[in-house]
């Protein structure tokens, strides 16, 4: 990725400055025109609904001649239809859905008068132009633009090669949409290529965060070829911790939603820890539960032995090597070990997971506490399935994404997670203010805290 | 910086992984500990006084044989000397005065009931092992160190080959010091050469922040030489600029001690801005103050023009080049450009300035909303000096350093800056949560908001 052609790189840092520009100009716009535009957007989509589902089938016949040959993932495929039921009216939803959030510029989140006449305010602003990379979901399109323009930040962003012919007539309907509003039609721009990836990727003058919306290899990729900040998802290995003082039935909900209930999604467990104490109580339960719903076992010896018994373990039970433990495996496969306290199990997470999201499954304040202090992931879940980590559950209104990021944000991003602060000092000294008067003590600082509602203006 | 020896790749992971377990170790310890340690680190700094100041010594005769051949200029020599009078005293007080700040980690906030008996809580927490790469000033040390144990982070740190003698002295009796502790004594390593630095930009299983606290070079190399993220602070090209409406006794106040009153520091003025209409009027005065303060002025055509006459023109004017408008000069030159309106200010600023401070002379509220709306900086002033951009003069306690960056903290950076946040979810529903329970309609999700300041525990 490091050798893009000039041509490429040209129409990149061109495509790049424009999105500044388009920023830039788009600041001193009220922000009242965010919502107006979204609205524009809304009806511009509606209007030309059968144009956009003729260029998705066009991507879908595509995509089943490719799926044949073995070539995509019936998944994949089954991601970029966007004329199955309600999905099209539930992508103009999102719109709606976005516009009804608060709008996370503008607020002061620290207020200290410095000294007389001298005001400090720290206000939230956006961030400025962001680089969004995401694989086939075509709507992605749609729900990033809502949530850029929401947010104040341009946006440029590059799909999935497969949903391309959607990706482009839904860009070209929202540029026209914004071309009709205050807000210029270069805030949202799509790109096609890998190369002008490549050569966005060196655009750090102009663009400030990337937000690459896939798997491992392609956010750890995108961090090895750019000095812009990346706020990436990287894997999803959750874990569930049964604990000695578990009760069954929560340990059998949990574990089984946990495994069960979205193999596919980022919050499912792939690994399950089990108490030693538990090894011929608990665990041949959510053993003969699990394999019920054909999931396979790879259990390390303590857990093997106790469960080679049952009736169904010749078909769901292998050992388990070193590696499970580090696989995000998607599917119906879950890594089992037995460990010997809380402590133990803490260590092989921080050590193991993706420091996503994981369960423990306890009745023991001192076990809770230890988990919350002791656990370095985004979600620490106690006696919860964690299927429940996602913006919509928690309450954030539409996502972002979902960062194992450690700075910035942390776990499912909102509207929030696309903002940062300015500080502005406004002196209203009848002769300005300088540092002097108060180093050589005609002023005193007083750093007072100001009402944090109140406007510096 | 990438091709570092295995051997050097080897310590460095060894140093990198000691410090994650240090950190991991450490979240169990009761943060109480925190003051406890830095009051023993600077017991033993105290009682070992003569120790350092001898090893500060040979670090300064080997800088003072350096400055005499040229190889090391007299400011950074100057920097490197702890036996100057109450700079041994500050560097203590600097951990008294980090103790005594409040605890950044443990605040909630951000509490909602997600439905019957599931509490959410988002709890700030250390971000983890932090990377810190400074030069000269070798009482950095203990700063970092300070800041770092008060916010929970471990840290391994890089000083100046210059201050190698003291840093080295420094980071071991910080290490005997919390032997005595409840954090352990890897919690705070130091390392001493390039290529180790190089070997720890790719440890991102262990480090989670990189702070380059250096120059613009210094950033950028390290921004390409890791997928860790990086908080740094690149130039401090900073503009004062005089709109139609100023007074002139703000803008010669202002301006003055924006350019000269430390022209080493990142905050002060590098380029001066001039409303059209005050080219004749407030502009010669201006020019007059700051080459009377011996100010090299580099004009454009029409602010040259207006001063050509003026008595001591002839030694500090000449005319600017474009090149002038990108320059830190660090030193007395100052590039001045005139403007025909606040909206072309705006614009040269966002285009040249590295988004660090900036300060306009106004008497006009529009003018004053259009800068606040439309400038790019982390610090956005009216009518005060640049050199207020000071995270202790903002009142935020010390200062981890000033982030020109975009993402996570900006701006003079407080301890806050040193935190991330963790998602707490408990379940107290007899029988533990799972979403199928809301999916299925038996609950509804209330997002509710909880009173933050309370515990989820």
């Amino acid at each position: 990725m490091s050798d893009p052609s000039s041509s490429s790189s040209n129409a990149a840092q061109s495509i790049a400055k424009s999105a500044r520009e388009a920023f830039e100009q788009s600041q001193l716009v009220d922000v009242s025109e965010r919502d107006v535009a979204l609205k524009a957007i809304k009806e511009v989509l509606e209007g030309k609904k059968e144009e956009i589902l003729k260029a998705n089938k066009e991507d879908m016949d595509a995509a089943e001649i490719l799926l044949a040959q073995g070539k995509l993932s019936k998944s994949l495929v089954s991601r970029l239809d966007l004329s199955k039921l309600g999905k099209f009216e539930n992508m103009l939803q999102g719109i709606n859905d976005v516009s009804s959030l608060p709008i996370p510029t503008g607020q002061i989140t620290f207020a200290k008068e410095l000294g007389p006449g001298l005001d400090l305010h720290r206000v939230t602003c956006p961030i400025g132009v962001l680089l969004v990379i995401f694989e086939a979901r075509p709507e992605v399109v749609v729900n990033i633009a809502a949530l850029a323009i929401k947010s104040g930040n341009a946006a440029i962003l590059k799909g999935g090669k497969e949903s391309l012919k959607t990706s482009t007539i839904l860009s070209n309907l929202i540029a026209e949409a914004l071309g009709k509003t205050s807000i210029p039609s270069t805030f949202i721009q799509t790109v096609s290529t890998r190369s002008e990836i490549s050569s966005l990727l060196a655009q750090d003058r102009y663009i400030d965060l990337v937000m690459p919306r896939g798997g491992n290899e392609l956010v750890k990729n995108i961090q090895n070829n750019t000095r812009i900040p990346v706020m990436g998802h990287a894997d999803g290995i959750c874990a569930v911790y049964v604990d000695e003082s578990a009760i069954e039935e929560k340990a059998l909900r949990v574990v089984l939603e946990s495994k069960t209930d979205y193999m596919a999604a980022c919050n499912s467990a792939e690994t399950l820890l089990i108490h030693k104490s538990l090894i011929n109580t608990i665990w041949p339960k959510l053993a003969s539960t699990l394999m019920s719903n054909n999931i396979c076992l790879r259990c390390d010896p303590n857990t093997l032995s106790s469960i080679r018994n049952l009736k169904e373990s010749s078909k769901f039970v292998t050992a388990s090597t070193e590696e499970d433990y580090f696989t995000e495996f998607l599917g119906p496969t879950l890594a089992i070990k037995t460990v010997n306290s809380i402590e133990e199990a803490i260590k092989h997470i921080n050590s193991h997971s993706s420091h996503h999201t994981d369960s423990i499954i306890t009745e023991n304040e001192n076990s809770i506490l230890n988990w919350f202090k002791g656990l370095d992931s985004a979600n620490c879940f106690i006696n919860a399935s964690t299927r429940f980590a996602d913006g919509t559950r928690y309450g954030l209104g539409t996502e972002v994404g979902i960062s194992t990021g450690k700075t910035h944000a942390r776990g499912p991003v909102g509207l929030d997670g696309l903002v940062i602060y300015k500080y502005i000092l406004r002196s209203k000294n009848e002769i300005g203010s300088i540092i002097a008067d108060y180093e050589k003590g005609e002023n005193k600082y007083t750093h007072k805290d100001l009402i944090k509602g109140k406007s510096p203006f």
